[in-house]
């Protein structure tokens, strides 16, 4: 196991969603630049728990505590780890012979001989992604210096779509960054969240599409094959607990194109080099080709529900119900956005600082 | 760049679809393991061009020269370089200043500064994955030896669906492995060589989607976060040129799903853990849970089609026409099987010796 | 750069000399190992200035506050967070501009524009290795487990050299740990200690070497070329501060010996493989063959020396005395001695963990 | 085992000494470098055997056919597979079940299980270096366009010392690099002569020191701690079969030097930071600081002798005395020099790639 990643822009995450804290090492940052912690508490603050109905009621300010690698204000080269205390804790919630269905905990339970910590899925919770948020808003306020603006909208939950990227600017993705609940069209709020709602009422969750963007990008990051953007952006993405697919551009519509719609025609737009459409999603052969780079998440309905399901007793290897209690998400997808705009501002940057 | 994966099975690939020829060396590969080399040409026959109407005419042998790494047989321990020479190479069907749509021709261009080997993709060509089948070839070998099965199909061609997998037994993906054009219900074969067809006359390629299933694969591969497993397939399905989407298990269909439906309830199977369903892909929190793997991967259809398409010419930085000449595929997914299977072969082995 | 080591097992350290504190995330251990963190603090302790005329009166207690990774006692899989916070700064000792002669100052304002924490050499100070000795500290008590003992003694201090290795054993190590000045021959501690007050008293500092040995090391840990056990443990060892030199068995005495001298003849003791002689510490072709791993590091006299010394302004560009002012340690040897054992205890770990 | 090394200039080395080929993979070179291959046949020719009275009869003529990754002359980012077929291998010559004192053959034999390649050593063969150097070589001419230069000399076979570096400049190095037995004195070539030919009479072998300088390196290479420049040329230097000592600039005479003249004092030379004296060998805190390098590679002596040694037979488990035949080099030194050039070549060009 590995929970550090990242060539030149590394990132550690660490804790258990009800162990001591949590938190992250971001290493490789370049150096001499302004990071604004405040903006940083933003994002954490897009990410907590207890912030709204549609979310888990355990609240937790998950204030990030900077104890190195910040001088002064800037980055020094040095590793800057941030950490943040668990405050509002209740194991007595986790029955951990129960393992949850849809949950790591039986896929845990049997790696681990039974040593990991189950209360409220330990290190596999995802809690743990706000390290990586804290990691990303930093990476954010750099790109933002050389152009690059990463926003992500809430495309779709259960059935109910967001439109999708038309013209992708700078300030449109900025202000997605500053939502709670950003969308494209806001007017399909009230049909999502009403969707959430009566999922909650009636014990159960609701999955969604993730869609980020990323504009301003120089053409020339990536690789052919194993270090192709594609590759780097999907493995960080897949990190993201819940994630179950990640598509680019036109991704899984491209299976039933023609080679003639696919291709996006080569033009020029304001005397550089540009495509007519973006099927491609800003990347070809593993690299990108100067237009945005669009990518798409899928994440799964929160396993965690109060309706009876079954599962198989640990101890006495034997079937049984479980309804499981403890506070959770009807619907992860608006807190989940900023940890998917995270992981794509520290795989943009660190491509930026290894591959041109 | 680098064109090295993996944490302990390693494999670097090198070559061009023009130069003198193509490889891989693969290193880490399980010690005193026996290696049939005619079994690996075969796999090497699969993804040779020149084998059907569906395919690009170049005929190549590909006949794999081992030089280094194996002794009386087995695996040694150390790294085994395998070599294919080209011999059927047309380097004049290609025009360098003038980037081909849906190629990475101009991302190349612009990274590289004009000093890659443009001829028939260079590096970039789907030909360098020659090198993955052979060593994808040689870990199903060593894998088969521990009771796991890896075969994939041809969920899709165009606007033509397979059947998905239902019972999932070793001996249905070794059948898959030993077909040029797998599939799980053979009568739609015609109607998806009729959809290759048609686009081919119409100077036009289709897209389509692999699935591929692993059985057999012990509980605790992978890891929560940056090592999930879903993490590395991902990557490395996604270093193989022309995809655009992976998903899990459900997938993208878990998007829409409620957590009512989507989890796997978790029941005794002959004493042995098992879930009910399979949404999650075999795969929960980033680890395997015992359950068969299933992946899915979107291929785009083939950039290279001689209709018409606009491009701009990197001499004269002028819109022009460009109608592709050459050999080309008209439909890249049966010959892109083996490549799947291997990349996941790979994949599949490298977490076996490393997470167990 | 990157604050990160390790193949499996993984540790990154961080802080500053005179930031809020310092620590390490240890990642990788294996899973179910009950950690002692007492044996941690004593090792800490050792390491911790103020505590003893030959060191520096900095007074840190060196109180290791772990966040996450340990449940009930035992490793969980997880990642390990351990803090350490500075309580101890007199900052106003240090004069950014004047960089002092021997230490890392000048490298570091090149390269990193002078945004670097110069405060008491900041991320570069010799402070930061307490990360490593916890992480040590923790290897070690699981090698103990499997057999394993590592140990290291002060081998030379200026010109007074200790005896060297003759009878290698588990208890001779492991007694070797709990000293604050291990020696194999007590007699030459107080010779020792007057060549470090006598340099201290004349305002300057000494250097020395550190033998360390491992026993009960199985054969098989390391490979031919760039993962040679030589090279990992080199690299490991060349990542403490002030380490200029290592060399491994008779090392730098094998270039005036002859084959027939230098080779070790291979026998039997008790049944088992063993070599007469052991001039290559253990390791042959970068593997362990079974015999104790000997390997010594050259720790160069302190750069910090009170006597006027000439550098260079960095504001001003010219040339001037530096008298360096603060608390410093005349000797580092003593210090030193559990973070040589740290670094190889980490690196055996790794080796266990993935050669094997 | 990895027989990859590198962060982002890469090289993969493969091959046994009696088998079909040996070779390399060189990735991640800077793009657009004109790379001379007769300049990379001459460095290989000071490798190769059979060259001179001091070194193997074996003779192979050591031919690079290059596969991949040059275009019109010229890097293009993709890989360059350089493959060396053997051409004159006596394999009788080597009894498996005899492990050679001081070889890597009884560590071979206990790690792979009797599965490896016993003949002439196999992987294990300093053959396999032809790899390292034909990369290092393609590295020394790129870096020479960036005004780096490095060159190594012979600092000592058994007791004759050549001297030590004094004025270190870019011609001087690049003379030795065109030498088959580089000295800054020639006048010790003869008594160096003598001692390799006095021991190859008595049927032995003896060791020495290799010093090898960089002049024109840039400050800012390197890092703190694990990324340290020593850490990585240290592991990559150890690399090299029979080296078992490795120091920067005073090394282990720093353990008897006091502060005061250890510390190199801070100086203007013509208006740029210098040091007075180069104690740390050009490296301060694991990072450049513009000096030249300066680093020693003790080499142990060659462990093929055809005196009688002990030894165990690996089928009856007995004590036996052993004859080595075949034939073997009496001093490895003057074959090794453009090995140790090539690893500090690829370590420094590496670092140019990454660190600045």
């Amino acid at each position: 196991m590995s929970n550090t990643w990242g060539r030149k822009v590394k990132i550690t995450i660490f804790g258990e969603s009800h162990g001591v804290g949590i938190g992250a090492v971001i290493d490789g940052l370049p150096v001499g630049e302004a990071i604004d912690l405040q903006q940083v508490q933003l994002q954490l603050a897009r990410r907590a728990p207890g912030n709204s109905a549609l979310a888990t009621p355990r609240k937790e300010a998950d204030a990030l505590e900077v104890l190195s690698g910040l001088f002064e204000g800037h980055t020094t080269g040095a590793p800057i780890c941030g950490v943040i205390r668990n405050t509002n804790t209740r194991s007595k919630d986790y029955t951990p012979q129960l393992p949850r269905p849809g949950h790591a905990d039986l896929a845990a339970y049997l790696k681990y001989n039974g040593f990991s910590d189950y209360r409220g899925g330990g290190h596999f919770s995802g809690r743990i992604t706000a390290g990586l948020v804290a990691g990303g808003a930093m990476a954010m306020q750099i790109l933002a210096r050389r152009g690059i603006a990463i926003g992500a909208h809430i495309a779709q939950i259960e059935n109910i779509k967001d439109d999708t990227f038309n013209q992708i600017t700078s300030s449109l993705l900025q202000g997605l960054t500053e939502s709670d609940f950003p969308l494209l069209n806001p007017q399909v709020q009230s049909a999502m969240t009403r969707a959430v709602l009566q999922a909650k009422q009636q014990q159960d969750s609701v999955g969604g599409i993730i869609e980020c963007a990323v504009c301003g990008v120089p053409a020339g990051l990536g690789a052919p094959f194993f270090e192709s953007l594609e590759s780097r952006m999907a493995s960080k993405m897949f990190s993201v607990p819940a994630v179950k697919g990640v598509e680019f551009g036109a991704g899984f519509g491209m299976a039933s194109m023609r080679g003639s719609t696919a291709n996006d025609d080569i033009i020029l737009q304001n005397g550089k080099f540009a495509t007519a459409t973006n099927n491609n999603g800003g990347i070809n052969g593993g690299i990108t080709n100067g237009m945005p780079i669009v990518v798409r998440a899928a994440v799964k309905p929160t396993p965690s529900i109060s309706q009876p399901q079954t599962t198989v007793d640990l101890t006495t290897r034997t079937e049984t119900a479980l309804t499981v209690t403890g506070r959770h998400d009807p619907c992860i997808i608006p807190r989940a956005v900023c940890v998917i705009e995270a992981a794509v501002a520290l795989c943009i940057l660190d491509a930026m600082e290894t591959d041109l």
